[in-house]
């Protein structure tokens, strides 16, 4: 199986399915260019891959799952818009390119955030107008995934990471703000693909425990990769977390043990997938591409 | 019928509903506080009563569209926090109290109106677990709130009217931030009750009607407060649209012609309810109150 080109074409359909909700002769103009500026910056389409193929396994045509794909990749964006924002990280640079709010000003950046994220849930509704897939399976979708972007998931995360700048943090908070800012909606794209489908509760469990591992692990190389990783090919400053004395797992367990943490967590959600019988390649890759990343 | 007193109690009820949702020794504690400011900080909770009311003559018990109600007062209120933000409106006191940046920060008070939209969603898929409603219905309902407070509804119009400020705008362009900017949250509070109900088609027309002429009267109403209200009783700043060249209906038509305008669009509204045979009485007021209050 040539999982690498199946990726290829994945991403190559999630990025005309975000194109088709962003036509760039709509109005107003003004916010429609600067949600295509951010969504097409260069992300990875991790969420929305993820979605897809979890609905995959799951017994569904990933197809189907393309709005759910397009509206976590919605969400993420504007999580990194707001994240920019000069009253926050206030960065400058995102996958080497302006951040929103140097393209397009702070108040139009504060409302591309916004736009993005209603956008996301009345896409997420517009499923709806699918005749095949069952309307108490797409709330249950939307449900995960509000929870999982909301203050119990990915906003509390960043509460919390923003509360916690220049403070000596425990573990156990460090621990609250990673699997919260990033594992969160990580989870949530993983689990709304199967919940979408309708899968059944042990295939959910073992997606679920996957997305725990992956998104836990996601965070310690963000962190490690902010560290010691190479500013040129990253797209943005490093050393910025150190600087702004934020708490991360290198700080706190030191490079290579948190390296190794990273690693063992791949294996764990390798393992977790082991129950599935679909043929789980592609998230396995996605998961070792995500821990071996610029490395 | 006391219609006063049946409001009161709603309100008291919405109130109750609201404090459920926002548990103040909930963790992250400093976002549930935030949140908690700014939903009890005087709001009249129109959009939470137009809704019960909608469901009401829709053939609803009221009480069941109680998260439905809560998540559009969520989402008000997130878009006041937002507005009032230092690179958007940068005001200082909403309905008499110091706005949320000025108590709890810019970082939060962008956090806070993030978590309170997300939460709005998070509420309203919650409505799946009532066994007497129809998925169906509630995905129709979360959609027209969805598209109401998005970029082709509040946000677009809070988009056009940051884009004009200090520009000559015509009818249009003013029509379109009117509509969208207040009008659309308006409307969808209306239309979502009903949807929630299920109601049938003439009914939701009639009332997709009522709210539309509500809306801009609503916004004429506080254009013309803005220029000659009091700024004890109002809570806020006067003036501050002229000040920032906003093009608004009173700067447009005047005075006199734009309050006749508000008067026609409520005698309007309440004609639009005609059809309707359960009882418009709250309807009817909540119209009459809206464009004859503070005077």
């Amino acid at each position: 199986m040539d999982v690498k080109g199946v990726i290829q074409e994945r991403i190559a359909e999630i990025d005309a399915a975000l194109a088709a909700y962003l036509p760039r002769d709509a109005y107003p103009r003004d916010i429609y260019e600067s949600m295509h500026y951010s969504v097409f910056a260069g992300g990875k389409r991790l969420r929305p891959l993820l979605c897809l193929e979890a609905a995959r396994v799951s017994g569904l045509d990933y197809r189907k799952a393309l709005p759910a794909a397009c509206a976590l990749e919605f969400i993420h964006t504007y999580s990194l818009i707001h994240d920019d924002l000069p009253a926050l990280d206030d960065d400058d640079l995102r996958r080497g390119k302006p951040t929103n709010h140097r393209v397009f000003g702070e108040a139009m950046a504060i409302l591309t955030g916004d736009a993005l994220l209603t956008y996301a849930f009345e896409i997420l509704t517009s499923l709806r107008r699918d005749p095949t897939l069952s309307p108490a399976h797409i709330l249950e979708a939307v449900a995960e995934i509000a929870a999982g972007a909301g203050v119990g998931g990915m906003v509390g995360g960043q509460v919390v990471d923003v509360k916690s700048e220049g403070k000596q943090v425990g573990k156990e908070v460090l621990e609250y703000i990673h699997t919260h800012k990033t594992g969160a909606l990580i989870r949530a794209s993983v689990r709304s693909g199967c919940l979408l489908a309708g899968g059944p509760a042990p295939l959910l469990a073992a997606l679920t425990l996957y997305a725990r591992k992956l998104g836990l692990a996601f965070q310690i190389i963000d962190d490690y990769l902010d560290e010691t990783g190479d500013e040129k090919r990253l797209g943005k400053r490093v050393g910025s977390d150190k600087a702004r004395k934020k708490a991360t797992y290198t700080s706190l367990l030191g490079r290579e043990a948190s390296l190794g943490k990273a690693e063992g967590l791949y294996r764990e959600a390798v393992a977790a997938l082991e129950p599935i019988d679909k043929g789980t390649e592609i998230l396995q890759y996605l998961a070792r591409k995500l821990v071996y990343r610029d490395r």
